[in-house]
């Protein structure tokens, strides 16, 4: 496989070849619609194995709708939920949040890297004062890990930000969008990366992973649950053919396929951040997973493009002077892919 | 293929080979994420030629979300949506509708064999009296082709219902979950049985046909369309990687496999009908398309399910005496899995 | 006072003296603002006193209102909650109470007289089937007493509803638009002919008994009310100047004025039914409270609007032949009002 | 009248004898409910000859309740509203807008002394970019004038900030708790501070000014009001007897009550800010109306509310250290009032 000149974003590749095997092995007989059929049975045992915990599992479409799901189990119509300002619940879901929990409040926190500065979340929480009839009131904050900068919190800093939420009565939602790669990245399990260190649910996102279109949703205390299969079923997220969703995932993570397929992803994300260094670019960011920041001239970022090259800005792109440009390797990326652009970059610079 | 002694529903089957195929074309190279790609673009215009109509098409993954979405580009928060009273929408959506459109009430018909009694619409229309402050303002009338109970709505019976909608000012929205069944069974083209008819919103629903997940919703008239992209995202109904969902709706129409296959699945429920006709069983709806309500005693029915048959009763199963039951064939049903059925059900009844 | 020729609604009235005089006392020094306020204190320990019952109070300034909020404390967005087919949540508040839960359902059950029939609430939860995810979820009865048709249920009436609700696990709701009309009519304390009787959560509504604006929602489960106040605050039905609200209530309910006031208006009801009666005009219910439905020929009630007369038809008033018409009277309603008329109606059937 | 030592906010005043003796007159006779009386009628009418246009009013209880009506009517569910990070509907409204737009955002600007820094607006109007799937979008802008921090704009910098807004296709909310006091200090005409500055659709507040409870939404385009009377009715905010809301808007604004009451307010705000700079004491900004900032040490606000004092801290008060308080003068305050506080502040520093 190959992306080509396209380091656009992970979900612009397409499925891994085990997923769509996974497909053509779930077709064939009937069975039971809407969630009721084996595959997702053994979905959920299956990941309450990995996770090495009980588990209340949502197969879920997109990650948006994961995000939102999980969230409107968390808070009320008049509950805040904090979480950083560079989030993609706070900045990219165009309100799924608002929309799934009838009317909560997103309250974007500052911090280095895109992970929440523990201060500003304990100032957050006193700044609204639960309680007060005025103000929304505090209902959970939502990490994300890996970050939205491609940077991994560490267990510590997850347990220090998830303790002062639940000192407070928050629950915590993990937004897992790239949960694998930060499994890959640290070496850390599942029960590790997430209730261990003080997750009440998790978004676990594989469709940037290399599945076609699968998230699921995971909670940790199933009393959290009990609303949820309602939630799912107004949203319009309950598939009828729900085993073509969970053999997704099931193919993802039954033979740590999922992991295997991130390392990769990782590997070509610093291979890239690499390149790039030697070729004295700053990055803005260490390259933790598979997303690298590279801080170029326009004209630079011009002429890659001229060459084909596909990546996004990250900050407002000035017509002179220099931007932050993201750059995503995916489980197809070849190391050629990555030499490629290391190449054109350094013509482009010189 | 075979559906066995399964006739709970046509999603219980799985997908058509095509579909599968199709999936593995869509893969390989990157494409642009969010629906930006080349297949969805080629989906649209196949739809619009088909349709003979300029379209805006969002593909989905779900029913409930393609129904959902589409009304609440029709109905405001304080508006009415006229439908049967065994719509989907009305019965078995969990509130879908009223979620998307905010609060929206959907007021239930009556009208033999799941259509609308015209005089039925009028008065309900009469009833609620536009621009009293008291009441929710008619707003959409959702029919359903082909309906609930598996029969079929002639054109004319259409233009009826739309004629007095939109006098009235009202929007149409067709629920078409299995709306190639319809075209199959009727001859209709894809423009006659909608726009031509007064429908100005379809959900097309190519699950049931034998997509793994793949809806849309397509209006004729892109001015109600403009807030449609915004609505799918905040619902989570964007696909990141959207050419795998438009590749099996392609796939589905390119060259009328939806119509050999409503076609297919239509002849086994005529079958199905037709064997049970001639056992004496009572058919509780003529069998348009792929459905066969037949009226059984619960006796019959227990010594169905003892040799394994599935199937859903449809109205309040009785502990003794007899009960309308709903046998549903698909795509993937073979003469051999209905004739199994009805040489049972021979037996049963003896 | 009088209200002339105007039999249109109790809320055509204006406000009692007493309610007045109230407001002017209320006045003068500051107070604490959102009801932190002396007034507002003295009015939930003067209702727990008349309730015989602790309770949470949350005055409001409409009827639609608390029973909008009352609800969405007692049913989740995917839930149903069952009211008569005329009830005034059902038919007239334009969707409130679908926009304060969120987008529950209401399902209107039939009943004579505007009862609801319990067995038609069986079938109800019967039919919803608790637990599929598919459904609305039952959550809440909700009764209207005195009921839309000005009858009376009886506590052993109330009592069978609110017992197949408990036992459903629904809470239940009672809308007290006119409690102390039902009160001064029955001879029932406010505890009997509420929690005694089954009621969760009483709409107290004080406007057409004589207030300006001012009506209260009661729990008697505290815990149902936890999430009142923020909902209540969202909703912009906090008064930032709340004293003047509780004095409107305190001043009816201080020392029985509410009683009186619904007493006279009830007696006016039947002193109109009863001499409606006497010319041979048929009643379409008992005269219970202050409503009178009288089945009159459209000449008649042509004749009487001819005379200046206000009244409002119940059901939909043909062009010939006799419709339903009802006739209110309030505290300010005098004597001589009805007996004017009742002469005149002599008149017009002659 | 007096406030006394409450200097904690305008709306812990009562009523001024106006508004009661109003009422009074407003009772007595029947009137049509639902604001079809005359006295509604007047009202608008006397409106559109003070702003000198055609207006749509519409008479509410609350100022949270009147913004989030507003703002609805502006913003879809998936629009951005832009307002100062101070603003009210931001802070302390416990998501009204959230609620009533069905989730739309909004985005905090930031602005010296509660004024938005215009390019400040731009920016996030760039940042969000219009027509952006994954974004909301941009919809409103909502300005409060005067100021929560009880400053004025000037009409240039309205205009500025409006015509940005319009260039943007967003439509212009002002949020005017006190838009009697910035009329009254001002000078200008209710239509120069409104609609000729770009001001699309005003809350007009009169509670804080004198009136028990009683606000209006006023819009200047009336296509802009079209879904407004729905829903005000689904929000529980159409008055039954709206005679007494209109009343008392009718029995401020006619003769010019409201702007001698806010007149007088303001002379006390202005003589509170006066005593305390002779004093030396720092005032965080200047006091346009009838609010004043003083920045304070912990020990001397302590000092005054052990002397029976009422006030706010404005920014977090800490344990020691200096703090901003804020002091409200009514249409009640007294010269005497002011002169009480200002000496005693004098002791409390000495």
């Amino acid at each position: 496989m190959s992306t080509g000149k396209d380091f656009s974003s992970d979900n612009a590749s397409g499925a891994a070849p085990e997923v769509l095997a996974a497909l053509g092995r779930a077709n064939g007989a009937t069975a039971a619609a809407y969630g009721d059929d084996p595959c997702t049975a053994q979905l959920t045992e299956r990941l309450s194995d990995l996770f090495e915990h009980e588990l209340a599992v949502f197969p879920m479409f997109t990650g948006t709708a994961a995000n939102a799901l999980a969230l409107s189990c968390l808070a009320p119509p008049f509950g805040a939920i904090f979480c950083h300002e560079s989030a993609h619940i706070y900045t990219s879901e165009c309100g799924a949040p608002e929309f799934y929990t009838g009317g909560a409040k997103l309250i974007g926190l500052p911090g280095a890297a895109a992970r929440i500065d523990p201060a500003a979340l304990s100032a957050g929480l006193a700044e609204l004062g639960k309680g007060v009839t005025h103000h929304f009131q505090p209902a959970a904050l939502s990490l994300t890990q890996a970050t939205e900068c491609g940077t991994l919190y560490s267990i510590e800093a997850i347990r220090r930000l998830t303790d002062i939420a639940h000192r407070a009565d928050l629950k915590v939602h993990m937004d897992g969008a790239r949960f694998a790669n930060a499994l890959a990245a640290s070496g850390q399990t599942p029960a590790e990366a997430s209730w261990k260190a003080g997750v009440d649910v998790l978004s676990l996102g594989l469709t940037k992973n290399g599945a076609l279109a699968a998230e699921a949703v995971i909670f940790f205390d199933p009393t959290l649950a009990e609303d949820a299969r309602f939630r799912q079923k107004r949203a319009g997220q309950v598939a009828s053919k729900m085993r073509f969703v969970s053999a997704q995932l099931l193919a993802m993570v039954q033979d740590g396929q999922w992991l295997e397929l991130a390392a990769h992803a990782n590997q070509m994300g610093r291979r890239l951040g690499e390149g790039a260094a030697k070729l004295g670019i700053a990055l803005a960011f260490p390259v933790d997973i598979n997303e690298a920041f590279l801080e170029l001239d326009r004209t630079v970022a011009d002429r890659l493009r001229a060459q084909g090259f596909l990546f996004h800005p990250w900050t407002a792109e000035p017509k002179e002077g220099s931007c932050r440009y993201r750059f995503v390797t995916s489980f197809a990326t070849e190391p050629d892919d990555v030499d490629g652009l290391v190449s054109t970059l350094a013509r482009a610079l010189g």
